[in-house]
């Protein structure tokens, strides 16, 4: 490959097409271009048709429903003191339904998609004051004055939600309507906080993101300077609501600065989406110690606060992280936001250095801690995303849905946030870089890079064969880097037939002059396997989860003959898989032998992965199997 | 003894002396009479002189920082408008305190609790509207109209808080100032609420209790009525808050009637008290249907929602009751305003039933959920009362308070609570019959039921011997029973050296005819012993949690040499006990082999009893101990 694709640029020049998180700044890896990669078949490109047909056409009809877009309108109207709809932040969620519109429209698109961001783009400037400020429930509603509480009425995140849209509509379309009120905003938000101005910061982060974002696309270096000026305000105790008396800091994120941020505490959506946007700043800026901070803050997510499954945030209270190690399964929050936070977060890593660890977090929190969010035909969500339901939680309390999905919620910030995760997946499968093309989540899809073109075929995540092809390549030689997850010890790799080894945990490296016709076949083992309990994890102290290739399972009531959920034990970890034609159109089950506590007889039990459960009838279920010993 | 001192009586007469709870209606024990008991010496005779001396003293401070009185000179002065101080049940708080200061006068007395009495009541008279309205949120503050939003405003919670004060002033003086108010607080929530009126309740319980207590002293039948229809109209999902969405039928204890309730969910405080006001409307109406339900329901909740110590509501969000077996550990809630209902609703079945259980969890809630909610010196107090406080919450998140006590909180329900239940204590010591005395609390008191006086010497909890001497008997034989708690297998008691044999969890039942001089010697083992954690409950299975006599013990961090809290396992249950003369005065510390996980050196272990934990200094501590086998 004789091309470089990194579209690094230090011109102020407005830069479009690409994914989400195309760094100005060099980083080790670049994403690919606009329509460089597309799921072609299989699981997740199933998945994003369901998101396209169900799920954005469905959440277009709950928003209506909820009225969301008429408090543009009334805002549009210079109407003050009309009836408001929603939650504070419901401007943010019909942006974030946007947002997932927009990126549909770049991977698939349809009229009916095109019209509604013409329609909606034209709605938030109408509604935009003068100056650039839009948030409606201010506005319109006129419940409070702009900023009077600003810890709590979002105005800021309002507007960030805005500006990833418009982003993400620029970068599919080209189009400029929405990327014009985008600006207009940051230009407000420039002209009002800043350390000789307002200095204050938004009660939930997020304009720090779509400020760089807006930046990187802009080449304005003040949406920089302002999204660097957001990152150092918080963590100075400025942020207060009495709702949460002497807790607000923590649960805002504005203990301490993030610089001296050991873990992430608080409010789970929130902690990440900031750390997310200071990793932006961190990449752009080239600050290496608030890089290395941020480092540090994910490891010790990772190690201390994190469930198996990679949901974050174990409390109910607050929708917070809990304190190191402080993981019940039975109650665990694990809101599906803040998992897609962290891939976010874990993928600007994973740009920027090129480890495998990102990558490997970003399929764990996908499959397991995203995709629960929804049903597989793309009609209801979880919110929560616990690792247990007993028995007495569906009988007695399915608050906020924990045992079973909704169509949709108050704030429904989560189906949103899937629909725009789901719309915008296959940017996440590869990379570039000058040295070659990085693979990091398998499927079935084409990827495309400089002169090179690769068609790779996969039954991923049921089966874990992956074959690339080589459909088209320079004369150079260049290197294919395959991650060979920290899950997959014995990955098996061949090239033309060649063994090639590999370490899990790392990429494997394939540097050769490729031609048409060359064949890369990579097996990942599937064998199920088990995970102990942490020692500092009381819930899962001497229990193991299943888990294989990708997927952690779980048992649901409904598949079991003899043993109770609520009562069941490993007895053994002689585990063993089974195809089953009979569930979900054929998945591979995991089966294992067990008995009910304190004195069952064995019997075996029969797992399914964690993120399918739930989607056929609310009965109790469990990741978590105590051993019996 | 001759005399029956059963106070029954169906006539409409007022009826002054006693304790909390008196019934009307024939019960199997009666509460003795006013000044009938008396903790002469010994831990918590000492403990309710510091509730004295300190406690309510300091607690009358408090209330006048947060101007919680200024709102009754507002409300007197009939000035709408006025700032209010506190939350909307800052009445409630004050009131309580004026309940412990009501015992507090009947127990020992001073001149300034008597000032304190006669002034608050005048003040309380002067604020309350001219037909018996009384809620200074809704009056002086005018924040909102009279039952605009009766599930949150507690306007009938506070009015109950009052009609509590004004029994427990005129069983302990006779005094009618306070009891008058409460009278046209009743009669205006009769001419308000019912059936055939405004078919509502109050957000929270209270008022059934309130309502009987104040039927017990007036005979005024109407006010049992009402107190019934309080508990018929809760179960109808009437009671809305927006905070709370689709849960808040379930916070409210508002999903399902009384009768059909299986397990107390929701909101913890309100739940027991509710469960404990429709315990005393069903001894007065002789409604067993209703009994039955309420006794299934305490066995339900000691079965599958209490901790080891007897703390309630396992869950932060909505300080609720988690599904049945959701008991974590690290991040148990246990408010200590719920221990306390639940003492009140445990002694209102031990009254009607007469059945050891209910006084053997009266003893486990007092030492081991109650009492950890207040320093040794009377100073600070625990809202929440978690099992275990890990390094990670101690360095970052010790949100209210859960790892130090605090001076004080904005809702100051605990502290007062705690007031009032250690100020009235003595009463719950013994009960009389027709048959004689029970004994039920042991520690250095004296008792006098009739012509019967005795005096019980005891170095409880620390000791379990136990000696009860008859100062005075009539001549005619009478029984003397003693509850012998479940955990003492294995008790030994004697009458003047005549072994009596005894059964755990019942009581030992000694009828004769007394000579003055006779002496009972009863020894309750004190080895320390392990509970056993509940295959059930994820936090605790393979783990064991040390007691010894009345006392569940806890390691913190401050006694360990080679122990971290955060990782220590017992390595065998071969425990001891030491008595230590250098901790809090002199108390027996258990010890046990343990030693770090993963793989630590085996040392030993020094546990303390719980409720002592968080005297010294702030650092980790756990209730639960991991075996590691």
């Amino acid at each position: 490959m004789t091309e470089t694709m990194h579209t690094t640029t230090t011109t102020r020049q407005q830069t479009r097409g690409g994914g989400p998180v195309q760094p100005r700044s060099a980083t080790v890896l670049t994403p690919l271009g606009f329509g460089d990669v597309e799921l072609t078949d299989g699981f997740l490109a199933q998945l994003q048709r369901e998101n396209a047909t169900t799920s954005i056409v469905k959440g277009h009809a709950h928003l209506e429903r909820q009225q969301a877009w008429a408090n543009f309108e009334n805002a549009a109207a210079r109407s003050v003191g009309e009836p408001y709809h929603g939650p504070v932040f419901e401007d943010g969620e019909a942006f974030k339904w946007l947002e997932a519109a927009a990126w549909e429209h770049g991977r698939a698109g349809s009229e009916q998609v095109a019209g509604w961001l013409a329609e909606y783009a034209r709605l938030a400037a109408s509604a935009q004051d003068d100056d650039g400020y839009l948030s409606t429930f201010n506005q319109a509603a006129g419940k409070r004055g702009r900023y009077e509480w600003i810890s709590y009425d979002h105005e800021i995140f309002n507007m960030a939600t805005m500006i990833q849209a418009a982003v993400a509509r620029y970068r599919t379309s080209g189009e400029e309507d929405l990327l014009a009120v985008a600006r207009r905003a940051a230009d407000h938000l420039d002209a009002t906080f800043g350390f000789d101005k307002r200095r204050e910061t938004c009660g939930h982060p997020l304009v720090e993101m779509a400020l760089v974002e807006l930046y990187r696309v802009t080449g304005e270096q003040r949406y920089l300077d302002l999204a660097s000026y957001f990152v150092e305000m918080r963590g100075h105790r400025t942020l207060t609501d009495p709702t949460w008396q002497g807790w607000t800091s923590v649960y805002f994120s504005d203990r301490i600065p993030v610089r001296e941020t050991v873990y992430p505490e608080g409010h789970a959506v929130r902690a990440v989406y900031f750390a997310s946007g200071a990793t932006d700043v961190a990449i752009e800026t080239g600050d290496e110690e608030l890089f290395e901070a941020l480092r540090r803050q994910w490891d010790n997510m990772v190690e201390a606060k994190m469930y198996v499954n990679g949901s974050l945030g174990s409390r109910w209270e607050g929708e917070a992280f809990g304190d190191p190690y402080e993981l019940p399964t039975d109650r665990g929050y694990g809101e599906t936001c803040a998992a897609i936070a962290s891939i976010q977060w874990s993928w600007r890593l994973l740009l920027a250095t090129g480890e495998a660890k990102y990558a490997d977090l970003i399929e764990r929190q996908l499959y397991n801690a995203v995709l629960s969010g929804v049903t597989l035909d793309g009609n209801r969500y979880f919110y929560v995303n616990t690792l247990q339901v007993r028995e007495g939680a569906v009988a007695y309390d399915d608050r906020m849905g924990a045992a079973g999905r909704q169509e949709w919620f108050g704030c429904s910030c989560c189906p949103t946030n899937l629909m725009r995760t789901l719309a915008s997946w296959h940017h996440y499968l590869a990379t570039g870089s000058g040295a070659g093309i990085q693979v990091h989540q398998y499927g079935s899809a084409t990827i495309d890079h400089g002169a090179a073109r690769l068609r790779m075929t996969s039954d991923y995540p049921w089966h874990s064969e992956i074959e690339i092809a080589v459909e088209a390549t320079g004369e150079d030689p260049w290197e294919l880097s395959l991650r060979i997850p920290a899950w997959a010890s014995g990955a098996t790799l061949e090239v033309d037939g060649t063994p090639v080894p590999t370490a899990s945990g790392e990429y494997a490296r394939i540097a050769r002059t490729w031609r048409v016709g060359d064949v890369v076949r990579l097996v990942l083992p599937t064998a199920p396997r088990t995970t102990r309990g942490h020692h500092r994890v009381d819930a899962v102290r001497g229990a193991v989860a299943i888990e294989r290739g990708p997927l952690v399972y779980a048992i649901e009531h409904v598949d079991q003959d003899q043993i109770s959920v609520d009562d069941a034990a490993l007895t053994s970890l002689d585990l063993a898989e089974e195809w089953r034609d009979d569930l979900f159109g054929g998945i591979p089950v995991v089966t294992g032998p067990a008995r009910n506590l304190p004195d069952g007889e064995v019997t075996r039990l029969v797992a399914i992965p964690y993120f399918m459960w739930a989607n056929r009838e609310i009965g109790p279920m469990k990741v978590w199997l105590p051993l019996d010993a």
